[in-house]
């Protein structure tokens, strides 16, 4: 069995589309931004990616039918976009490098020229505002994405881009694509779909297309209604200890 | 040397067997069960699988003999089958992968239509009644499978299945072949021998066979007496120190 | 780079030769053994094993000067013997087969048809008697080895033979060879030449020549006086603490 | 994708140079002299060294823009010599040897017939005065340092020498090659461009050149400022305790 087993579904001919990355990570809002580009672009698969440095693990569906775990590759026809996304990362260093080859090789097959890969930046603290911080594979591509709002503080991410989102770019660069990583600033306590949308907005302005937010907002109100209960419990805890308190005193 | 290394001892040519697997896991549910169903219907050894990926280890008879660890295959005449059995599972997820691809492919060569995952769902709660959940590869399999009592809860299990039982039927299904994962309802705190029967009831039904279970209830009813002596101790300790603050008190 | 590399500094033609193997574990029962042995019967170094299974890392002597850590294989013309000492095992259980694999693939070629494997058998309590424990790839071997007498507990050893000492074993089983693993009970505390001497007067008498002992019984006396004074000073210990709180009472 | 990828962009064709690495380590004392060393002669780059046994990461640059993490190896005209550097050590045991003998051929290729290792040597305590402890391939290369004021204290290392250091010497004899390992004295606290210094004063008197070791003394001093102010705000707050105690007192 090869490390790497890419399954065709389709394979459309594509004229220099770009290649947009997002798999699970800090806040999961890579795999957020990207599963929710592809829910309402309506972009098709086109392939599965099975790998040995995946877990040896099966999904269960509601049905209760199974699904291997993947990778898949789906196809945007405006602006042509061929996405990433998927259930796990590869699970070593090792696996890493090797998917992103693989992945890197497919997108010399469908003649990518550029790159976008989305991740989130743990702050580990509450935040407001969700900035999307920047990284690309040159100073051009730094200057153009400042205009669309991303920002690049110096010194961050200081620990650097640990991943797909980052090995793609690093390793992309070798075969002489460009590539830009935008990561939407989140506490990295929660899955942050707020982050997803701030990603977003700025990847779809890049790429001029609009898209409805009304279910990654659904997600977010519905995450914000769990974390309210939670802190909502914790008080209750507190308040129902100082009544216990109080009889006994 | 590979990293898997098959030795057979016969070859049958069965037509369109079904394969079985049951190695060691959750409450040894599955293991239990293919040792059990081997033993009572005389299936016979026909391969040795041997491989790095499991322990570097032999095991040593009581006769003083020794054994390297291995998995091994066995064959059953009716109806027909393949029994996957074994003292491990692959240490790593590329060796589930490749210990998993191995047998699909011997699979594929005996023409192995259908695949029964044995294996247990730990509950992390001592249970009365033992029921059989199941995962299958398409909805007319999860259909069939209710039939025969296996139930379906919808979200469990929740975290997917992991390790062979999983790993068959997803990489199986990759190869056209349809399969079912039987998981018996199991606390997990011990070795499990009824929910090994509950599992084999259910298997022995769909296969049209009737085997016996009385070595399976001596080896539940063993460990009862375990579990029942190990609480029995428990108990004579809080009296005995009970009795100790009596003749300090 | 092989994974394993193997260095012939001469090539011997032995007619059917044993293999002797001692490497790191348990007390280090089965390395000061082998060691022992080479040294004592002046047996000569024939090859080098070299691999990236062994740690990175290299030794360094008295005099400034660097070795590559390794694996060595000796040749003792009376009886005709290979014998395998070395640094380290293998650091994976992958690393563990491919070594064995080495090995028993030199001994093959060098005719080899019977192999002895040295270990411990730590007993996690400390023993006066070093009995020696054995286990054998057939039945045949342990009738003989009982009267040399080796001993073979039932259920002992309970976990079976992990590393070198089992698979040279195991894996050798698959290529016809026979073989015996020869353990010395050991507390497993500390390194244990009086079990090294114990396994190495049953392997003497298995082969028919005799050796000096008394380097491996200095050893034994300079670890017993390691272990006096530690006992010393705990007992030192014991009666400061004791004179301190005479003082203050 | 190979486990390796070397860049070559400029192919010079010494005549028997020096190898000299310099990679992180213990007190970052190879990296710190390899790096200055680079800086102060204009070494120029002349090949870069990918591998999927370094972290799946990039690095930010202070302009935004990212950077594969790599090896990378220079070329110094007078004394001829190539210096490997980089960010990260092979993070496996197969990995460093995988590395290694990858640098080793690059070596060969460019004819290298000496190798010197640069490391650091942690203490476990504050120290003043940096020695520079050195390991050789032979006694006469020992013999040699000794002149050049390297130290060879029976015993020490005592657990040899890990990593890259080490195996490049040891993998290095192997091939034919001499070499020597010069580890600076460090605490192993901090990074420690002190015993880098040491280390490059005894390198450079062998290779017999003149450097300036100015921005060295500036990156010792700022150390210094740094561990000065822990220790002042660790009195403060001792103060501040005390003070506390007084006002409650």
């Amino acid at each position: 069995m090869d490390n790497v087993l890419v399954k065709y579904i389709k394979e459309p001919k594509p004229v220099n589309p770009v290649l947009i990355e997002g798999l699970p990570g800090v806040g999961n809002v890579g795999k957020l931004a990207a599963d929710h580009l592809i829910d309402e672009t309506g972009a098709e698969k086109i392939a599965e990616i099975y790998s040995k440095h995946f877990p040896p693990q099966v999904v269960v569906e509601d049905n209760g039918v199974i699904k291997q775990v993947n990778n898949e590759l789906y196809y945007l026809k405006k602006p042509e976009s061929i996405i990433l996304a998927g259930d796990y990362q590869g699970l070593t260093p090792e696996g890493q490098y090797e998917l992103a080859d693989v992945v890197l090789s497919i997108a010399e097959k469908f003649a990518v020229k550029k790159i976008f890969t989305l991740g989130g930046y743990g702050l580990g603290r509450m935040i407001k505002r969700h900035r999307v911080l920047g990284a690309a594979t040159n100073e051009e591509l730094v200057k153009e994405m400042k205009k669309y709002g991303v920002v690049f503080p110096k010194g961050e991410p200081g620990s650097g881009i640990i991943g797909a989102s980052g090995l793609l770019l690093g390793m992309g660069m070798l075969r002489g694509m460009d590539g830009v990583c935008l990561m939407g600033e989140t506490s990295g306590y929660f899955v942050d779909p707020k982050a997803a949308r701030a990603v977003l907005e700025i990847l779809t302005r890049i790429l001029g297309i609009k898209i409805d937010f009304s279910k990654l907002d659904e997600k977010a109100a519905a995450i914000e209604r769990i974390a309210l209960r939670m802190k909502e419990m914790e008080k209750q805890e507190i308040k129902r200890k100082r009544e216990d308190l109080g009889y006994i005193g």
